[in-house]
């Protein structure tokens, strides 16, 4: 399993208190929590200042997850690496799209819709609820729901198509629900969207994100139907007619 | 309820074979259909070579739900329409997409997919089956499946997400099957695609089709459940935190 | 539309506390909030103490939607009267399951599941946010969610196969999230379930619930769409065989 | 991984026709297929005239897949069986349901549904179209279709609910479709409906259906979260009310 963590890595140069709580940027972070959990996979990493957004054909080519974390700089990212990304998506490779990665281009061209939320950082607690109690994603947890500390609060309405599957949803105390682990298919392509995680709290340092996005990564794996891009002329019928 | 039929009316005036079967455009057949069965229903129609192709921000704004046909000019629908679509449909416009508009702009852009598919122009039988004899779109049907005696073969693998609802299964002699009655919501819209039609086929001529069109844009009418695109900053919250 | 509200009517004989809030029963409640927003349909109520529970087969027979309150006597309701139930909502009467509804033998019989959940009863403020705003079962609400000032704590996991449809997340201050609508289809019945309501609160008197429950209604009635229970051999094939 | 084939095992003692191409039983046909696939799982058989039916508690406790064929003889088990399954599943244990088993009753227990189907025994070609790609269950196919050269026709309604995923349609040269390859979820539990397979036909001998089928067992294994099937008062909230 190849997978490759990218991060806009803008936060944690910039911001001090963003680098205390990850000082070598979120994508690290995560893919310690990968790599402790998924010891044969081969996890690399690529960031927005890097040639391509460190996003190549090549490179995608070799990736069968991709996780995305970005927040400030959505804008920052080339369309035509969008496009490529979305290209690779559909042929196969799972994405894993991280909490402010709602708002990110490649998110918003996969749902078709605006993707936006109700938003309040004020490091409430979040209660994750488990309501898809068969899912692979889920694996491990071995509990009904657990906590974060401290959390963003991401509120509906959260404006994306109807998940496939809703695995979680999150209680916050300022009187908030969200839906906030939800699976999509588009093409080949699997997608998770998991919300918890921001750049100020240490969520991608708490264990169950760990084994929730190592479970993620698993899931989306690629498989090796078919997958045709474009519509086919098929002169010959399967069956003789008439 | 107020109905704009969209039509790239490109066929019927540059072949006669289309001509005869649809003189007046398709646009004004499915109108004839909409328009005996829903009297009370004000029915308009646009087209590809109109001032933005009929589809004015006025336009769209006084239209609840949006019929779309087109095929050999998806190229030449501009970006900026298709993107004020797109935003009208996420508040709420219903979209019935026909037949070859799966390969739209429009409908591309709210699926998030390729939406493309097999297919076969070769007058065969399409037999239509009801695999959901609950949903509204079906409605007066009273058959468990119906037949077009001449259509084109589209076949699966279907490239969307996998529908919300499933509510008919075409079968093809020359071997194959397609999900032909889907629907989906994107934001606070309502979208129904349906395969059957064709420009040299009098399909739209006929009864059934007619009948579900019907259904499908009552079924489409927008609620009043209030739509925000944007990301909302909730300052004060709901509950007192602690 | 010909409409049919049973209740159990239990608590409100023999619970003073419970016939100050429903003097005349829940039922009656319910078919006075109905009867106001939908004033040309035939409404009538059912209780248990009736013969055959007042659900005689020619009753039902002449039901397009039923609604259903149990609580205290779930199992006193008899097996034939919940297999006739059962066939009927195959055959096409909608079904709307209110709130302790989730135990009933007819509601865990057409899920097939326990059908369980957490639950306290401590009049906690219920907050119930609209998660599907395109949904006609919300219509005319027109906010983004709304509040019950008293209401009884149903929590997850609740023990339902995954709602065709979600349309409301119900949220509690104890710290509890509630898929609190739902719908299922069924044969050729489509199931309402709706977690608001119960015997101590006056939740029946508000307008959001009864707004709620009259959409319902309309949203469940039957289809034309043939249905057939039994197996059926096909001897001669719609097409012929080699 | 500990999986259970269960299989009535008459049609192979009673009827030498069937005898000949399942000379060991169904049961065992299916096991092989398994076991070349699944070399370290620990694959067990049980049949309809073992005491329990081969199903006894301890069994059941002891299996993380189980396997269902049955036809000729589904009124013949136990309701105090069924009963026991269904327990089972609900806790976590994989079910998939093989061909004439969406008689049986656990599947109609499972589904609140007639379950029932239109068919026909005519030795038609059956072709397996996939629609979902991304789907585990069919890894290893590789292709876009596949043929069964000599399959029962089962056709649509097929009366189950919407399938949670649709992986397979299919085409019939009769005329008919039929959606061959569905999820489901009950509890903690995965089900999964396949309709290739007879009794007659050597359609369990074939690679693609072993492959799917060790797919599935794969895929059905339960999780770990935890499960409750009774409802639960909560006494003390999780947070402090008022």
């Amino acid at each position: 399993m190849r997978i490759l963590i990218w991060n806009e890595f803008h936060h944690e140069r910039h911001q001090p208190e963003v680098a205390r709580v990850y000082p070598d940027g979120i994508h690290t972070a995560v893919a310690r929590q990968l790599q402790s959990r998924l010891p044969s996979a081969d996890i690399a990493t690529a960031t927005l200042d890097q040639p391509e957004h460190g996003l190549s054909v090549d490179r995608l080519e070799q990736t069968d997850v991709l996780f995305w974390w970005g927040h400030m700089a959505h804008d920052q990212v080339a369309d035509a690496v969008v496009e490529r990304v979305h290209k690779r998506v559909l042929d196969g490779m799972g994405l894993i799209v991280l909490h402010s990665g709602h708002a990110s281009k490649i998110f918003i061209r996969l749902m078709g819709t605006g993707c936006m939320l109700r938003w309040r950082e004020a490091a409430e607690k979040e209660r994750v609820w488990v309501v898809d109690p068969t899912h692979p994603i889920l694996a491990g947890l071995g509990v009904e729901y657990f906590e974060i500390p401290n959390s963003e609060m991401y509120g509906e309405l959260f404006d994306v198509p109807p998940p496939e599957e809703l695995l979680t949803i999150s209680w916050f105390p300022g009187g908030e629900v969200f839906r906030s682990g939800c699976t999509f298919r588009r093409g080949r392509g699997k997608i998770f969207y998991f919300s918890p995680g921001h750049e100020t709290y240490p969520i991608y340092h708490q264990p169950e994100i760990g084994q929730i996005l190592a479970n993620a990564a698993r899931w989306a794996v690629p498989s090796d139907i078919p997958y045709h891009p474009e519509a086919r002329h098929i002169e010959t019928p399967l069956e003789p007619l008439g």
